[in-house]
């Protein structure tokens, strides 16, 4: 089979690889009925994160199982089903308090931009979809697999409730889908820190209330403006640098809630800034296994359609120009289709 | 009046002071029964935190009410009373959420350390006891205007529950009575870090099961040990330098949770190391006024024995001494009284 291999900086190409093959009784192999480029694919792309040798590439995927080792139980070949980015063995016990993506025993699935994965542990990691899905469904249910579960989390982290007054700092996939899980989750106002025209028309389609264009001191002084010289109860940092970290902790209002789920790239905090800002902070790499069953669910029920952050779709064979769109900011996030 | 006055390092003398008068309609006069010496007032005496001209120190306090502004209506003169360090107007939208130290108009009360004390916000900084409290009291109450108040931030902080494990990080006096909250709170095993056997002895009449005497990787690693390779539900840190605060957020569990109540000095976080050890992270200068009437009442009802912490009590004239007592940990803290 053909998929996405990493060679080195804004060298990706779409080529010759073994097909999975079980290699564990644990496993399964998932033929994809979508996948994507993600934000965080983008740092070895751009050549930030150094990686050793060509690499294949992709970790969000949702489709068909194909073939189960002789130990998996929970899924059967022919059912649909999505996984998080972390396989899991969702009975350690970190993945049973809800922390799955630190599962003692997780293995990052990272093959994925390809007709054929190997997902680990498939019985912890793998969750079925109550029918074969419509074609309509495909966007939204892929995204589940890393993108809108890593947004919810966001939101979960941030402690997001019914009236609360929501900052989300990013307007990229990751950013949008917060705005989408903070309206889910019943926030009052939701003030999106964007710069973009197309990307605020986005956002507050997902139900963001106010946009702040001004970065760092100005942009803060902006945020606590629009809330009466408070802040904001939750900051969802979806960025990872160490302006936006700091944009989201002074965002905050005293004993507010501030979470950010992207790996963060030489962030440093300063000790003694954050104790005086006095806010419970929370997050890493989003648990996504703990949020499928509901996310499916409302998927499913279309209540949420996290589909829409997906602004170009391509044949998976064009992967590269995936890339490319999305380094060039020409594209929030980029669906692939076998 | 005579009060504590530090003029530099390694220097503080007691010595004539105005005595306190009214400056507006809603402070009142306090006549101390009981101070002490807190660790952050070691700072400045080591010459750590610079400080620009000799100034009054003291910031932990209870005594009678000798005299109240015209605005003042909630305490009156004769009634014994306690409050934070951080005056505060209870009435604030950052106070309304119980961070009361960061009230929007908070005061720093600092001239404790003599034989009376004006306290601004009086209302919404002083709490008073049900009646004149008995001699016996007088430590356990003092000690709840800070010490014993972030102690109780710090447990409270770091979600200790019915059951969780913790870990104390610190065996200074916040750490004793971090201990002492967390039994209260009903935490079924409390391990100290500590390797003073005198402290140790202490922490285990407060409440602690295990002591660990490493530091750095070794401590952790034995705490790692101590529990099942998972960690601990809550970290208290009470110390606030770079090597505890990494100590304590390597000691706890994927999704545990972390307090930190000391004010960090030079201490910076690593995001990439606090994104993957996956915790929740709180803390600040604790709002003692939140846990005000609380803690008097367990203290009024003989629940909790907070004074246990002073091993060295001396008439308020021979504050220097306890300085140097503390300086040279001869002493945990030090009551003074006038």
């Amino acid at each position: 089979m053909r998929g996405a291999i990493l060679y080195g900086k804004g060298d990706v190409r779409f080529e010759e690889r073994d097909a999975p093959k079980i290699t564990h009784s644990s496993e399964a192999i998932v033929r994809i009925a979508a996948t994507c480029v993600c934000g965080s694919d983008l740092w070895p792309y751009r050549g930030i994160s150094p990686f050793p040798e060509p690499t294949p590439m992709g970790h969000e995927y949702c489709g068909v199982v194909e073939e189960i080792g002789s130990a998996v139980t929970s899924v059967k070949p022919g059912q649909f089903v999505i996984g998080s980015f972390f396989a899991s063995d969702n009975t350690c016990p970190n993945c049973r308090i809800g922390y799955q993506s630190s599962c003692q025993h997780r293995e990052f699935v990272g093959t994925a931009q390809a007709p054929l994965v190997r997902v680990p542990l498939a019985d912890g990691t793998l969750v079925t979809t109550p029918e074969m899905p419509s074609e309509d469904l495909i966007p939204s249910l892929v995204a589940l697999s890393d993108v809108m579960g890593t947004g919810w989390f966001a939101a979960d982290a941030a402690n997001v409730k019914s009236g609360s007054t929501v900052v989300v700092v990013g307007d990229g996939a990751v950013g949008q889908l917060g705005v989408l899980s903070a309206k889910q989750l019943g926030a009052g106002r939701i003030i999106v820190m964007s710069r973009h025209e197309s990307r605020q028309k986005l956002a507050r389609e997902f139900g963001a209330t106010d946009i702040v264009v001004e970065r760092g001191d100005e942009g803060i002084a902006h945020i606590k403006e629009l809330t009466h010289g408070i802040g904001a109860d939750s900051v969802l940092e979806c960025v990872g640098t160490s302006e936006s970290m700091r944009q989201a902790i002074q965002s905050a209002r005293r004993g507010g809630y501030v979470s950010y789920v992207g790996v963060p790239h030489g962030v440093e905090l300063r000790g003694e800034e954050l104790f005086f800002a006095h806010v419970h902070l929370h997050g890493g790499p989003a648990p996504v296994r703990r949020f499928l069953p509901d996310l499916i669910e409302l998927v499913w029920d279309k209540q949420i359609n996290p589909g829409k952050v997906f602004d170009l779709t391509l044949p998976l064979e064009r992967v590269a120009e995936g890339y490319c769109a999305m380094d060039e900011r020409r594209a929030i996030k980029v669906l692939l289709r076998p």
